[in-house]
Formats: structure tokens, sequence, C-alpha cells
């Protein structure tokens, strides 16, 4: 068994308005790389909120009572803060230059996921609101375009408790298998599994990361070969319920 | 930019006191598959364990008083239990078949990343004690008998808070860079990056996750290729210390 990544070398710079899956066929023909069946796109949030026009003005934003307090204590912009506290389901942790949330996607990341990386001065980007559908729609453009079966995946890198460094991280899936259900198969000694949930997508994720990138090498988008991961997952099916979560209930 | 994974599929099963390097190195052979300059080995953890003798019998283990409470809140065998603790710097979390632990290596992991799959009944298999050191002699013996320089990672499948299912997690590298500090870079628009520290090996260790698995499909070795990451890391590098743990410090 082989898997292949390829750095989409040839994406242009993606704004508002622009149509990220006919960016990403245009750039497999001029790098003469064309899909197949069972092949996972792997596309970085940033431009998926960008050509959906998540970019807000910062100048525009008013920020609260609570978002002035809570920029206080984080030396953050209180704008950002407000536009923090508005994309948070809950508030997790505060400290110096960060807030932990729960964004109302239910994923739990620094900032509520908002960045200012490769976004204009003055302005930041949230994540796409709803990123499940953002690939969804990519996926479906891909399939009409190419005849082929692919999946799609959104990703970003999120930090984590107990490790350092980012490690990407599946906020959307379309066509492909989340986390993958062993329980009750066997290991080679025939005795059950222990470790029985796989995050495959975020293992997709992370394998994209190493090609993509977030710097001036500018990599938005790997193609994933070899897999056989293709059904139906959502990013959803990888976030721990917040009951379930031993470092959420203390 | 092309990134290859192998899996490497002519391991035999690994016994205490066996030579995982020439295995490798026979299991290679046998796939006419030739290591590279820069490639990167992945060896689970289960094999190297195996290998060094870390497997225990459980009827040879007395559990403490601590160990037979845990063991009663936990649903677990008591001598797991003890085993578990012996294993740990501290004691995180307990809950219903689990007890979330700091390792004495520093990994934060359920029950001390001790298992029974892959394991002849009766018996648990320990973490390897010094796994950074496990993959500098298989990297010694690699580069030995091939003349190439290589990375090695030794990997497990670690739960997660926050998310859910298994993902691969680097517990034991060398020649490696495990954590790439990217402080200073600019991004695509010349602003400083805001993502600074990009977990390298535990990004290639959920890659390998992808071919390696965990069943009866049983592949304990992949190789990854076509990256730029030798150099100089630590599987120790990737464990965020205590007092920077929001969530270990509240």
């Amino acid at each position: 068994m082989k898997v292949e990544i390829y750095a989409l070398r040839h994406m242009p710079y993606v704004k508002k308005g622009d149509d990220v899956a006919a960016f990403i066929l245009k750039a497999l023909r001029e790098q003469k790389l064309e899909l197949r069946d069972g092949d996972v796109v792997v596309v970085t949030e940033k431009i998926v909120a960008r050509a959906e026009g998540r970019e807000v003005e910062l100048s525009s934003v008013t920020p609260s009572r609570e978002a002035e307090r809570l920029a206080k204590v984080t030396g953050k912009d209180p704008r950002l803060v407000q536009l923090i506290l508005e994309e948070a389901k809950e508030v997790l942790a505060v400290g110096e230059n960060f807030i932990i949330v729960e964004t109302k996607h239910g994923f739990v990341c620094a900032n509520a996921g908002i960045d200012q990386s490769n976004v204009e001065e003055g302005k930041v980007k949230l994540l796409p609101a709803d990123p499940d559908k953002s690939a969804r729609e990519i996926k479906s453009k891909l399939e009409a375009a190419t005849g082929k079966k692919v999946g799609v995946i959104i990703t970003d890198s999120f930090g984590r408790s107990f490790r350092l460094g980012s490690v990407g991280i599946a906020i959307g899936c379309a066509g492909v298998i989340a986390l993958w259900d062993r329980r009750g198969e066997r290991d080679l000694l025939g005795r059950e599994l222990q470790v029985t949930r796989v995050a495959v997508a975020d293992n997709i994720a992370s394998a994209a990361n190493l090609v993509m990138g977030e710097g001036s090498e500018g990599i938005p988008v790997a193609i994933v070969r070899g897999l056989s991961v293709l059904g139906d997952g959502s990013a959803r099916d990888l976030i721990r319920p917040k009951e379930n979560d031993v470092f959420r209930r203390r």
C-alpha cells in the first residue's frame, strides 16, 4: 500500500466571491494532475473562508464591555476579542494573548480560529460558517467537472492541550470517513482491538499539513491519493461531546 | 512537491530480543524498496516495546492499596492499574475504564500507554522505556547498513481532549525535526506568522497512521519519503510544559 500526497502548486490568491473548486481544477490542469476515484482533496480553511467573504474589517467592530474586559486580560485588540466572543459558544480558558473557546461549530480552539495571517492589514478572517457545507460544495463541483468520486476535507491548524506545536485538523468533510469505528474488530492474535475509533480525517489533515504550510510557500490545497476512505462523514463526527470530556467536566 | 508513504508489508511478528532494524531491512528487501537520503522510517511502539521485553505477565503483579481503590472506580484489573501507576508521574483524570496520566516520559495519555492488543493473553505491554533512544538505535543500524541518512519516528495512537478518535503521535524521534519553530517568518502578505510552531513529527506520525493500522492488517512500519525534515529533534520537544498548559493548571 502506498499513499501519495501532492501539493497543488499553481493556486492563485483567492479573494471574496472566487470559485475555489474552479481554481483547484485549473491548478490541477497546470500541474498535469488528474483527479482519480478515491482521491481526497484537502483544502485549507483560509481560502474557503476568504472566498466566502468571512473577512471582517476590524474598524467596523464595536467591542462590548465584556470584550473590553477580556482584551485587558489577554492583551488582545478589543475588537478582535468581540469577534471571538461572537463566534464562540463557550469560553473555556483565557490567558496572556489567548482565548480558548468552543466555536459555534463545536470546535475547541484558540481565538475561535480567527486569524490574521494571509489577510490584509486591518482585517481578520473568521472560520467558514459551515465547513461541512463548504466541503460538499467543492466536492460536487469537482465531481461534476471530472466525473470522479472524491472526498473533500477542509482543514485548519490547531494547537493542543498537553502537546506543543500545531497539527492539521479536519473542520469540514464531504464524501469521506471522518471517524472510523473499528469496535468489534480483532488484532493479530484474535483479541478485541483497544484503539477502536480512529480520527481518519484528522490523520489526513495532518498528512496534508506536511506539504501545505502556512508561510510564504502558501500551498492551500493538497491531493491525498491511495487511501480507501470515501464514505459519508462529517467533521462533527470528530467533536467529543462536552459531557464525555474529562478535561471540560472538571 | 510530492510525499509518498509506503506501508512495509513483510514485517514478521516481533518478539523479545528481536532486532527491529534488521527486520525492517529484510522487509525492505522483500518489498524491493531501498531507503533514500531523507526518508523517515516510522515504527509503531508496539514492536519496539516487544523487542525490548516490555511485556509484563499480569500474574506477576501485586496491586497496591491505591491500585485496588482505582480498580474499583475504573472497573479495570487492579494489576493493570498497578502497572499504570508505576509508569505514571502524575494521575490527571480517572473515569469508567480509563486513567489518564502523565507518563514518566512526560506523555499525557490514557492508561500510561499500556496496551493489550497484539499481546499474548495474560500479558500487557508497557511503552518503550526511552523511545528517543530506541529511535536512535534503529536509525544508526539502518544508516550503517544502507549508507543513507534517515530519520526515525516511534509512534503510538493517542486519544485527545476535545476531539474523538485516535491519531498518530510521535513518542520517539531520531534524526528528524520534531517541532518546527517558524517564529519570525512571514506570510504571503509579509505579515508575521501566527501559527509559529508546527508539530512536524506528530503530523508525520498521523500520516503514517493512515497506512499502519492496529488491527489484523498489522502494518507496524511505514516509510515517509519526499519531506525535508531531517534534523536534530526529540519527542520531548513536543511535550507541553505543565505550567504552560491551561488545561492542567486549573
